[in-house]
């Protein structure tokens, strides 16, 4: 029983954490003067935490980052984020620019360099333009503020082709304490679970240790982003980090067993889903939002398994695109999910339309379906009846806007 | 060594095979008189083997025909394919359907309602219009005859989303013996490794035991269907059906110790793999048919797996219709395939363009790329470096038409 409680920020931004200063700038790295240079700053060290992408190809800030927050788990300061350059696939010469741009911060900022981290996205395969990086580094120091506008220019400085920013903040209230977490997320495809195209910061201004935050953080990126899909492809970049600055007077959140870890907890998986889900919103091309939750599985990981088998079908998502209630399409991947189901016991809801009962067709009201299909939000309900447990993933359907974005992005 | 000649026959179909009768008609289940009904006979009884879809929800004809085949594995005549309904989570009803139609056809042809095998490709969930299909089925049997003609309408009959019938015949010569193989398929869409929307008859006139047929057709489809990808999808129906009807004089090929099975292992192979990749070519929406090589491996397995990452990414797929030489996408379906290697190693190829060496850019020429771009197969090769291993894949490109035909289908 948690006695949080948790208050939406309005117009909240990455800066809404007491103690945070944000910048966002125009380097050159993508054209006409866009955005494309984020820099967070906070002039008290901070504890970190951070989960990266499985992809055996890792970009060079990933590389940077594992081994700086390894030696330095609790005096970060700072996160340098670029768009336009992914900084992936860039050999040695990647890691080195990688770390000359985190050089750059520290000697502007007067911190250490492995008190700096950075992320990237964009294009695979081209180094940094360091002639551009550089400057726009100091430029970005330069304009460093604690307003939220600083942190919404920060927010849009790291989109590539996301069509807006993605930001939340909240407050968590508790009898002990009262503390703020904040997030912004970059990512609209090359979404899939276990991380994708993401790049997101969270900060907070918690008390809260290295081991707690880990926790706090694996626990809440699998309630999240391992539960959204856009196109089933995982980045070379994905990063998601966790700062906590420690500014508030609380009982520290020294483990997952302090009374203050479930309070936090709550909060962090309420800015983790929000992000996730706003990542899955602004899907490259989506015109649907589609939440598909499985129920009456034998355990959570089979429920998770069904769930994403549906939300990756591309015959599923083009369905949906075309406002059609192809429920057929839906137990096809129930049924090769891999997960051992019988399937004369399957029932699916297109919101409450029952279409299928014991995996056969039973109310098809083509009008209410109509209906029901012409809402931004779809709720898809597939109940396997051989148990008690439940998932809930969320992902977009598949529009022709989706290949024209993918077709051209690089040229 | 196998001394085996295997020569294609122009204009081949089902009825090259000696002893194989076809019809196509139009029995009302499609709209507009297109034709949707065949019917392949053989009057000499055959020996019969299979492969079906591995999804959970299973068609009633996929039900019907393992009973059958089991029962009847040597005295089979007759297939009755339809398309327009592909009585699929049709419950009891669709299995009594499907008993009905086997037994109208027995009746007509005079054999045994378990010499009667069913397909059925189309719409899920709903009943198969009897009182149209039963109807056809007689007209069907009125109008078997050995002609190509009677073949290429059986062909087009099973056509959806196809846009143009796919067939094909060889002729195998040894110094033993010679026989036929001919094939047809249907499917173009929810195409996936271990068999899709796929429907797909192959005859033959030579002399083969029951053991030593499925022998064959099991390698046969792991060289082929279980090689191609189109979106990912995999269906209730996919059904791989060979017959055997034995009329030439030659050595019966009892099992795979046999002389002559590795000749009509070789033949079988030609035309399921020439199958499989016409499926391909006629992908939903496909311009251009995709190649994928990966080779250095260090098992079958694991260069298979590689390759179908990179076959089934719809990044890979969208830049490639958008003539985009990503390959920094390809990469990456390399780095999350979930097979264990060395990312420093990795070569990239585009058609004989070496893009990637030891994981970095190397020959970015990117007129070379548009002209190897511009073509209609495209190669891709990978190169691991770890081993000596290869496996080819075959897929296609996603492009928009692929999301104009799956958002309007059911409509």
């Amino acid at each position: 029983m948690s006695t949080a409680e948790i208050t939406y920020i309005a117009g909240g931004a990455i800066t809404s954490t007491p103690g945070f200063l944000a910048a966002g700038v125009a380097s050159g790295l993508k054209p006409a003067g866009a955005l494309d240079l984020a820099l967070i700053h906070s002039p008290r060290a901070c504890v970190g935490a951070a989960v990266f992408t499985t992809n055996l190809f890792k970009a060079a800030p990933v590389v940077y980052d594992r081994a700086a927050i390894d030696r330095n788990p609790a005096g970060l300061h700072t996160v340098v984020i670029n768009s336009g350059c992914a900084n992936a696939c860039t050999g040695e010469q990647g890691l080195r620019d990688a770390k000359d741009t985190a050089a750059t911060a520290a000697r502007e900022l007067g911190v250490a360099p492995d008190d700096v981290l950075l992320m990237s996205t964009g294009v695979i395969g081209k180094l940094l333009p360091m002639d551009k990086l550089l400057p726009g580094v100091q430029q970005a120091v330069a304009q460093l503020a604690d307003t939220m506008d600083a942190g919404h220019a920060a927010a849009r400085a790291i989109m590539t082709t996301d069509t807006r920013p993605k930001e939340v903040a909240v407050r968590v209230r508790t009898p002990e304490a009262e503390f703020t977490i904040s997030g912004m997320v970059k990512g609209a495809g090359m979404i899939a679970p276990n991380m994708a195209t993401l790049l997101s910061l969270v900060t907070t201004d918690a008390v809260i240790s290295t081991a707690a935050a880990h926790s706090a953080l694996s626990k809440a990126v699998e309630q999240s982003f391992n539960r959204i899909t856009v196109d089933g492809d995982m980045s070379t970049n994905d990063t998601l980090l966790l700062l906590a600055n420690g500014t508030v007077v609380m009982p520290a959140i020294e483990s997952d067993a302090s009374p203050l870890y479930q309070p936090f907890l709550e909060g962090l998986c309420w800015i983790t889903r929000h992000l996730a889900q706003a990542v899955v919103r602004d899907g490259e091309g989506a015109t649907r939002f589609m939440e598909i939750t499985v129920r009456g599985a034998r355990n959570e990981a089979e429920a998770k398994q069904v769930a994403m088998s549906v939300a990756r079908s591309p015959l599923v998502k083009t369905a949906i695109y075309g406002q059609d209630a192809n429920w057929g399409r839906i137990v096809c991947a129930v049924g090769y999910s891999g997960v051992d189901l019988d399937p004369e016991r399957v029932s699916v809801w297109l919101g409450d339309l029952h279409l299928v009962r014991d995996g056969a067709p039973y109310e098809i009201d083509e009008e209410r379906a109509s209906v029901i299909l012409a809402r931004d939000e779809i709720d898809i309900t597939i109940d396997l009846k051989s148990g008690t447990a439940e998932a809930v993933v969320w992902t977009c359907d598949l529009s022709h806007e989706y290949v024209d974005i993918n077709a051209h992005y690089r040229t």
